[in-house]
């Protein structure tokens, strides 16, 4: 597979796909590379690890969902590599497989293995973006905390960019009804890794039921997963919570309580 | 909200504006979003946090006064998306919700929480530009010295770049009178964090005017606010303090005193 | 020998040669370049040293070997620069001398030092590229383990991006099987240093060859080499092997074993 | 004075400076505009510190030195703002004041404190070029040895990046002899820094003439200065130390001898 198929390559083969629009930056096939480049220049997405699933909130069906591919180095994606879901039935919209040949030199795609856990966040959730990344400041939290099921902090002001999830008492639905306060404690349920990455599906969505208040849940030696209302919450969720994963680390190895008052 | 709006497209829907000139990259609309990518890449404005506010020193009225809105990705900002407000009376000269909604896509902005206190700093100080960051070698000296209001550093060649301020007797005015020298002690006051941002104008207010030779406050667990005679004396302040707090973290870790001869 | 040619420049001397194609973003010569700024960028080729090797797997002759030469600024590379040699006598094909001494103002190139180690990766494993760098997280690897022969880590999801590779018992040539799984122990060997690069040779051969599941040999004090299938496996193999000395770095610095359940 | 100036405004004011020559990217001027940046990304000229200047060793007058001026932001530096001196006599050959308005808008231009001391390395040393950095990595390990007046390394690969220097015993002119071996010890010389940067003059000065093998000097609690033949030889070595630098103090940190068979 090629490095460096651009756009004119794409156009020069008079790519037609209801499913891409090359021109439209906004495009979530579009944002999809445009982030995996921001995130492997993060060290989030090493060597095809991770990823970003944005669903098409806005378009004319916003169940479609796209994924990129398995394997791939993610810095170098394509708008034209992406599969398409249905978030109600999981039904295979498009595969990069029908692309034409020019554009993927016979490459044979198959879906992220990402994919069951970044539909538990649409379907659960109604997120409108899932991103996966094998962060180190997550990876590193969860073994400084072997033995915790939680990763919490408080009072750092980072917090509040974060969003306040309340469960609507009628409808039962988790709903979005402010953001974080300074004083809050953020908790982030870790989960153990397994072998096969479709394999934390169930406890995924074990730690998505059992913390309602979460937009995130950390995998054990692995990563984490962060969604949002849509691609740009996505987005700055994932930042705030790395960020502050980047400064629990600092914190423990210094001896600093990451809950303050208490002596964790 | 977009995160592609270009020049091009800004020039298309013929934005004619008194407080804006896209032809001009050294006009202060210009100016906060090239420095908020800049500082994005530092990761001092993480996930829509901090910012840089400027004072069009050198433009026909000077009280003109540019502000970033709240919440949004600073590494996206365009520069018809600012708040102007004049210095004196804080009274709102524009608003990005009057911009053509297809630059703004209906987008609904509210000014910074920052306004406050970047207004304090140009009312107690006469600053030209204020910036505010979550810089993590910011949080982690003020979580270091949790027991401190006052970060104490001397004898680092990079005090030199800080800006010697005395009260000028006769008119009480603090002015700037020189460079830092090498062997003088760096004091920066630390102020406690509050719930909500705009709470924090007390006691920095309460900081400047406490300590008159310092054109920077550290705000506990928060980040630090950082002001200067112009745009670039900013930038610079910002830059030559950033590094003197990375160092000053390392060398604590290391048990090296951050006040030469002490054991602090 | 200038910073600064670019591919105009070389147009207008009428670069004329078998071994090149400026226009394929994709041949050999000018991935070597582009992934050498990428190495840079990384810290892994600083000051000249380190280096990537790439076979034309998919060219005509599958045993033409492109070498950068010795002793260049890895970022500043130029496709023509290039030395290219045939795997199987080790038979100089080209030489950058011969290039138009306007591209070269006469720099007298000489073969990098490197050379005999990426041809035993050919050799011995088929590889169809070899990179070579001076990571640091290499180099403090094989400093914090100084006493053992072996690098050992299990339990890190990104081992999974490793090849599980084993010896084919009726061809005895090593194949990759699939991948790591994530409760693998991955094993590097750990060969030491040699005054002059080209007599590291026989101890690399020799891990290799007692090392048949490795794709990759540490050397202490000093780097490492990585190989792969072909020139994007090799990339993406490396910077796996990188996030995962970084992390180890990280973990043995905090007191955490590398090998689960085990005091390593 | 402005962060924007491009090369097409200095074209309209119709430059014409025999000491310039914006079309030639390898042009000293145009190098230590592009270093500069470079620099700036490293953390090496933070808030103004720092620079490089070049003597323009394969010019008509290899004499001729350029030197960037005082207290400007380095990564925004234009050629123009360029002093020239002629080492012999230290003579002023071009100041940047003299530049038509409209590209200095009439900002005052002062010789960088640091000419004396670029001076002293082309006088005693021959050198092509200088780079002074405040570099993190240099100021830690002079406060890590802070009772020691020499670093010293051995026994990593990266050494071998730097000269090998010796005296000819006829002219009694220190000179490059080769490269240093893997197993050298490298030893720099730590000098005491000084409230005004022109005072280090004479310790500087002292420390050359007193350590014929080194190509560079560390000031303590303030950066490093080092030369080299031509601008590229002075950029690898300076590359090389900061690596060895940076590695330098992880040892130190992680309780491992710089010195390979010592305690040191």
């Amino acid at each position: 597979m090629s490095s460096c198929f651009c756009k004119s390559e794409a156009q020069k083969v008079k790519l037609d796909d209801k499913y891409l629009n090359l021109e439209d930056p906004n495009h979530p096939a579009n944002l999809i590379c445009e982030l995996c480049r921001l995130f492997y220049d993060n060290n989030w997405v090493t060597g095809t690890g991770g990823g970003i699933s944005i669903r098409d909130v806005k378009g004319a069906n916003p169940n479609v969902v796209y994924i990129a591919p398995s394997g791939i180095q993610k810095e170098r994606l394509q708008p034209w590599e992406m599969f398409v879901v249905d978030r109600r039935n999981e039904q295979l919209l498009r595969t990069p497989n029908e692309c034409p040949e020019e554009l993927t030199k016979k490459y044979k795609y198959k879906p992220s293995a990402c994919t069951p856990l970044f539909m538990s966040c649409y379907t659960l959730r109604d997120a409108g973006a899932c991103i996966h990344t094998h962060s180190q400041n997550a990876v590193m939290t969860t073994l400084l905390y072997e033995d915790k099921v939680e990763f919490s902090m408080s009072h750092i002001e980072q917090i509040k960019a974060l969003p306040r999830l309340a469960i609507n008492p009628e409808t039962k639905v988790v709903e979005k009804v402010g953001s974080m306060d300074y004083h809050d404690t953020l908790v982030i349920p870790i989960i153990e890794n397994t072998p096969y990455e479709e394999d934390l599906t169930d406890s995924l969505q074990e730690a998505i039921k059992n913390y309602p208040g979460t937009t995130a849940v950390l995998v054990r030696r692995h990563g984490i997963y962060v969604w949002g209302e849509d691609v740009w919450k996505a987005k700055v969720y994932n930042e705030a919570l790395d960020y502050l994963l980047e400064l629990a680390v600092k914190m423990k190895l210094a001896g600093i309580p990451l809950v303050r008052g208490t002596s964790e």
